[in-house]
């Protein structure tokens, strides 16, 4: 049951897709690394809307932290609708992230980045896009077609780019080494599938849950959130378990359901004490992680590969995505057509 | 009933604390823009959690718009658990928004600044705590104490504290006369009480809401959410309007309740073909704005007075204080004290 559906396949052909992107795509990542070298790019202001604003998040965290760029998650609606678009430093680069490439605030952005004189990047599935003809350095996921409404190997390929930008910047060979090894371990997580299509039961009947997570993490907390969502209409609210414990902790009472994704590494030990702080709470905790002691505290365990913090995200997402999917399919809901959703999202 | 709450005074109180902050705190203000042009300051970097990372978000759209500066909402993990910071530009201020001024995470990154060599400021409530210390220029809120768990008046004042920093920079009188009318525009606003105690009634029973926005009430759409989960446990989920296309509209069915933060302006259009389409999808619209065509969509009605859009987000939010004050005490919820919950928290 489901396999069937486009969304099945798409999220089943990630490993090929991103394996397919080493080969075939990593070469323009590599050119826009060594041109922001030889430009002495100091800051990044990134575009995107929906699911490429979580990859927009994840490029925050691992290009500040591994590259020591201060990344801006810009707010497009200064550039079109107020018509006041910030200045930006000379040593910045504009990227925009977009699969379809085709929102025209996220194509206005760029435009007035290369107004402006500054560097422009496009992250996208579609190279003969709008967006795309904005850009002075075009990095084409070559995803194939995305069919399902959701997006899924879209999403995994942006991050992975944004893996091997970081990792050309700062010419680190293990990184692109341990990039090059993502693929086997995204089968190794897609093993998870039958597992998943058996807890999803459970959750038939769920209204609302909480999604947390932190660090490189925070993106796969808002695109688990935003799958279920567009497939589920579940009300899923992301949250960075900072932020989570600054107030939205009052909204847990027993049995109140909260996803908890957690790598090991620097955060395991903040993780662990949350979901203990759930468990006191008596929540209905479903564990995405790669930590022994965080799964071990949930009702509902999703593990996924051990794998340095900062290439988790790649990993996360997937039993997020099945999750989402099984569920729709525990609901009679057609996976492939969520209602209310076209595939392009055109916003002023 | 309900005015005997501590919350109830505070929320009333917010006209005079706003009017001290323009005769006592607007001095600060006004020398640290004096700074900042004289440091030719380019960029903004800002540290905050909870109610201030939404005070935070106003200030990205004012000073973005009204300013021309990139403000980047900046990401602490990198500072504390990741201890992997970005570099920052040397004509960065680095800006610290906290109530108690005590969050070890936001102090972390006003320190980091201060490392660099960035210049840096703080608006707080509380001039001798420790994110003052680490500050070049402490805007002290004075708002008083604040006794309820859910922030309210710091709020506006912070927002206050943010109106002024803008038109202090550009040296605009007009804005500056503007805001000096503040007081009396939030008196006003807050005779909309007795109206929105018997609208609360209806939405006894409300489970999750969405709280929609855009441009300079997105902060709004933020903070009337969050009000909404502290004080009633709603599941009340924010959205810029242009996201919330982008996906969650597929949450929306007969009968779900979507609050619409819509000011007048260039913005007014866009709000008013998002009402008529929430409508189609039989939606039960609460309306807060201060235009009539958003208004007469909604089944219930906040209205304010008609600001300019920048200056709307003091007085939107208003109404949504309201209705959380009201919908507590309509689930005999105590509003005082929400529960899972302290005024001081401290997270890495």
């Amino acid at each position: 049951m489901g396999s069937d559906s486009t969304l099945f396949q798409e999220i089943h052909e990630q490993p090929d897709v991103i394996a397919r992107f080493a080969q075939e795509g990593q070469r323009a990542v590599r050119e826009l690394a060594a041109s922001m070298r030889a430009a002495d790019i100091r800051q990044i202001v990134v575009a995107a809307r929906g699911t490429s604003d979580n990859a927009a998040r994840y490029a925050q965290y691992l290009l500040g932290a591994n590259n020591r760029l201060p990344v801006m998650l810009t707010t497009p609606s200064l550039f079109t609708l107020y018509q006041r678009p910030p200045i930006f430093a000379p040593d910045t680069l504009v990227l925009g992230i977009s699969q379809s490439g085709k929102s025209p605030d996220i194509v206005s952005v760029l435009a007035e980045g290369r107004r402006q004189g500054c560097m422009t990047a496009a992250i996208t599935n579609s190279v003969a896009s709008p967006l795309a003809q904005q850009a002075d350095h075009v990095v084409a996921l070559g995803a194939g077609l995305e069919r399902s409404i959701a997006a899924t190997k879209t999403y995994t390929t942006q991050l992975y780019a944004v893996g091997f930008l970081s990792a050309h910047l700062a010419e680190d060979a293990d990184r692109i080494a341990m990039l090059q090894q993502a693929p086997s371990l995204l089968r190794q997580t897609l093993a998870l599938n039958s597992e998943v299509e058996r807890l999803a039961e459970r959750y038939r009947y769920m209204r609302n849950c909480v999604v947390v997570g932190r660090g490189y993490n925070y993106s796969t907390s808002f695109e688990i959130a935003l799958k279920l969502k567009e497939l589920t209409y579940t009300l899923a609210e992301p949250y960075s378990s900072a932020d989570f414990l600054h107030g939205p902790v009052s909204l847990i009472e027993p049995g109140f359901p909260a996803i908890v994704v957690a790598s090991s590494g620097v955060l395991a030990a903040d993780m662990r004490a949350l979901v203990q702080q759930l468990r006191g709470l008596e929540a209905e905790l479903l564990c995405v992680s790669s930590d022994e002691a965080v799964l071990e505290a949930g009702r509902s365990r999703f593990p996924f590969p051990h794998v340095p913090d900062w290439l988790s995200p790649l990993l996360a997402v997937v039993p997020g995505q099945l999750l989402a999917l099984y569920l729709a399919l525990a609901r009679d809901f057609d996976p492939d057509h969520p209602r209310g959703l076209s595939k392009v999202t055109e916003t002023r």
